[in-house]
């Protein structure tokens, strides 16, 4: 499938290199899944995209405007990746934001990714990224586009069976992985890290919290630590494309085949079909 | 005066917004003074363009490239400011690095600042800013694309006598201001912070490094906090289109005119005149 893309809801248009996006990544974006043209979880996508604008002091195009977007990329039935970036618009040279900046904004529709089957049905290997995240509470949680250290975390492994990488910030603790979050179970309680220092806040993170009490689980957000990781009884990651995947391997540590990320994955998905 | 640029040489080009640079701010750049037609320093400036991309797996497009961009963009007596962009290239989607990536490259010509003249002649009036660098050792000296943290920083102040703003790290050592590099004087010595945990190794920074036996100072590189710079004898600042400014103003302390910044600055505009 070609990747098509609208800047500003127009179709042939390109990105001006004086972009404060290019010049700064002073901007935003998400990615989420379209199925079977349906925005999946839209409300929920676009309240964070625009919280995370609010964070940055930049104006976030209306709902409706971005999904008039991805209507007029995607056809009826089709399922596909869509990104969206806000920035905060072109400016010259210099970090002080223009009086009159103007967001730009860009749609991206592009193939869902193909992960491996094996995946789902067995669960993945993670592989314990050598960098670790700084820490700026000023930025976390916020899905902007300073993702350099993503990066470079992904950049530490080729091995196509290592699915993913765990990322612990500077003092150790356990934040996320480079796409995804992180959620453990401990008995019948699921946690996951806090993200007030680095890290992602990512959409189906906060589902899966949402999610807890019907699941029939406690749900703690606080500091975690590798050693609690590592003894976990489940571990699963997340995000908007895949759903939920289960850790089955991490270093030296194996851990045998669970139900959470299974049951987890077909509960967003339910949920998905229901909710556009 | 127009703000035109080049794309990978060629003119009337525009950014593909798949281009990693937007995405991730996977690239890095460098802003530089072209002075009567001649780009100064650029030796100094390529080595770091090079060195900052080689840290960034990124391969840096040839001098002669550039410069034969920076010459198209300029009249023969022209005095300008010149940046140039180096991203990582284009990718769909995802942080792993494309097999095929192709390094883009922009290279922007705009007016050179109107700054006051009092600046030069009397000094600048510097804010404290609230925000705090985080420290990531793996992307620390680099002019990198994510860049957020000064832009933060930079909406800390609309007073336009204030000319620039320092910043500190997360544990409190002084580093640099938003666009500026910065020394102090104690006696005969000139010190500025290590930027091994964050901040940006400027070009005149290291100009000055290497002036200091020409000037007669000792120079040290070692960490500051802000009380040593409170009580330093002379605080001066500087970048490769202003200079060294001296700072005269920074919170409750005042500093009396001196005469570093404007010996640095003659020695560094003498250099310039030398030195393409």
């Amino acid at each position: 499938m070609q990747t098509q893309y609208l800047i500003n809801g127009r179709p042939g248009t390109a990105l001006s290199p004086l972009d404060r996006g290019l010049a700064y990544g002073d901007g935003v974006f998400r990615t989420l899944a379209v199925r079977h043209g349906v925005a999946h979880c839209w409300a929920k996508h676009y309240r964070r995209l625009s919280d995370d604008c609010n964070a940055l002091a930049i104006v976030c195009p209306p709902a409706s405007v971005l999904l008039a977007d991805i209507g007029c990329l995607c056809e009826e039935n089709e399922s596909v990746a869509v990104k969206i970036i806000v920035t905060r618009g072109e400016g010259v040279r210099g970090y002080a934001v223009p009086a009159l900046a103007q967001p730009n904004w860009i749609v991206i529709k592009s193939a869902l990714p193909a992960y491996p089957e094996q995946n789902f049905s067995q669960g993945i290997r993670v592989k314990l990224c050598q960098l670790r995240l700084a820490m700026q509470p000023r930025l976390a949680g916020i899905k902007h586009l300073n993702r350099l250290e993503n990066v470079l975390a992904r950049m530490e492994w080729v091995d196509v069976q290592i699915a993913e990488g765990l990322l612990l910030d500077e003092e150790g603790r356990v934040i996320e992985c480079t796409m995804s979050n992180i959620f453990i179970r401990r008995g019948a309680t699921l946690v996951t890290p806090k993200l007030d220092r680095c890290g992602v806040a990512g959409v189906t993170r906060q589902r899966i919290i949402d999610l807890a009490p019907v699941l029939g689980v406690d749900i703690a957000v606080e500091d975690l630590d590798l050693e609690s990781l590592l003894s976990a009884d489940e571990v699963i990651v997340c995000n908007s494309l895949y759903g939920a995947w289960q850790v089955r391997n991490l270093e030296h540590v194996n851990w045998p085949a669970g139900t959470l990320a299974a049951s987890l994955r077909n509960r967003l998905e339910a949920d998905d079909a229901s909710v556009a």
